[in-house]
């Protein structure tokens, strides 16, 4: 069966990303320490890119490799998209932030609020921009993906949106031992959509946690 | 070396306690779910009351002994000692949630505005009332314990005094699959003393997640 899930990293005091988030600082002010314990490990530089050869391999290895294993499709926020809010610019256009290869390699639906044409980069992403919400796109999402999962890669407030409307189904969390004191919560403004959520497993990596919690429909 | 520590439960957007608090509801709305991983238990019952025969045995039971062994005494914040703010009234004496024989059995400082004479309980617990602040208090239970362990019993407002101050040793937080949505946090209101933290321990058990922080000096 085919499911929607996510993998977000969360300081203790449960935020992904720090704030004043700008083109400078993607994950705000000290969020980007939320990742320090996977930008060692040569799964996550296969991904990301990096020097694999010299990476680490220990048990956060197993989390980087499922998460990106069998997907069949991403969904993404504008803001996580990036650069800039409103409009689209052409000169020179925002093509996000991974560079000509980016980390996805399969169509990305970028929720916005702006039209513009599917953007067609290297690896087999795609970023496809919807401009009709959160169903518009899971249905896109999930006719692209057939029997392999959904992520949503994030930010906060577009896995709310998912967890509102009941549509996820399984949130992976990596605890990482860091208080942001400010910037996105995973798990805010969700008041009585908050989900039911089953602890399913938990595995213990150098300087982080990572808990996956399936959601009780 | 002794230690000055904390063992609290908290919810993945991390509340200690729901919203709400009252002489009905101690942990807010909803906090008393906070704590569901916990009841079951023959380590919790005997320490807490309830059918300890009938209590289960799981990976769970480690962190309720280890959480009350080698304690020399207590620290509280009124408003978990309860049952209402302001100045103590006489009819009847407001004696704490916990009965006649409460689960702590060594003195136990409770932080206040307003003063009072120590109230002796049955089976070792004295509450002694501190309107002094959080360094007279900690002086006094250093006293008590020798060369045991201080505990933090909460609320949060108290642990996020002693950790702006410098002075917790280890945090252990049970995360449990909940998301309350308001009450209070316990990693709030730090700004710029939010603490250095390192994953010590990890330890899965049914129902919540257990790690284990030591606060890096």
């Amino acid at each position: 069966m085919t499911k929607l899930r996510c993998s977000l990293s969360i300081s203790l005091d449960g935020y992904l990303a720090g704030p004043v988030q700008s083109v400078d600082h993607p994950l705000g002010v000290g969020g980007l320490q939320l990742h320090d314990w996977a930008f060692p490990l040569a799964a996550f530089r296969r991904e990301h890119g990096g020097d694999e050869a010299t990476g680490e391999v220990n048990a956060s290895t197993q989390i980087i490799e499922e998460a990106v294993a069998n997907v069949g499709a991403v969904i993404m926020g504008r803001n996580m998209f990036g650069g800039y809010p409103g409009p689209w610019r052409d000169d020179p256009p925002w093509t996000g932030w991974w560079g000509d290869n980016p980390p996805y390699h399969v169509p990305v639906y970028v929720l916005t609020h702006y039209p513009r044409v599917p953007l067609v980069m290297q690896g087999g992403t795609t970023f496809h921009f919807v401009t009709d919400g959160i169903a518009v796109a899971l249905a896109a999402a999930r006719e692209t993906a057939g029997n392999r999962d959904i992520v949503i890669a994030g930010g906060a407030n577009v896995v709310q949106q998912y967890i509102a409307a009941g549509a996820l189904d399984e949130v992976n969390v990596s605890m990482v031992p860091l208080v942001l004191g400010a910037g996105e919560r995973l798990f805010d403004n969700l008041g009585a959509r908050a989900p039911r959520l089953e602890q399913v497993r938990v595995v213990e990596a150098p300087g982080v946690t990572h808990v996956r919690y399936r959601v009780v429909k």
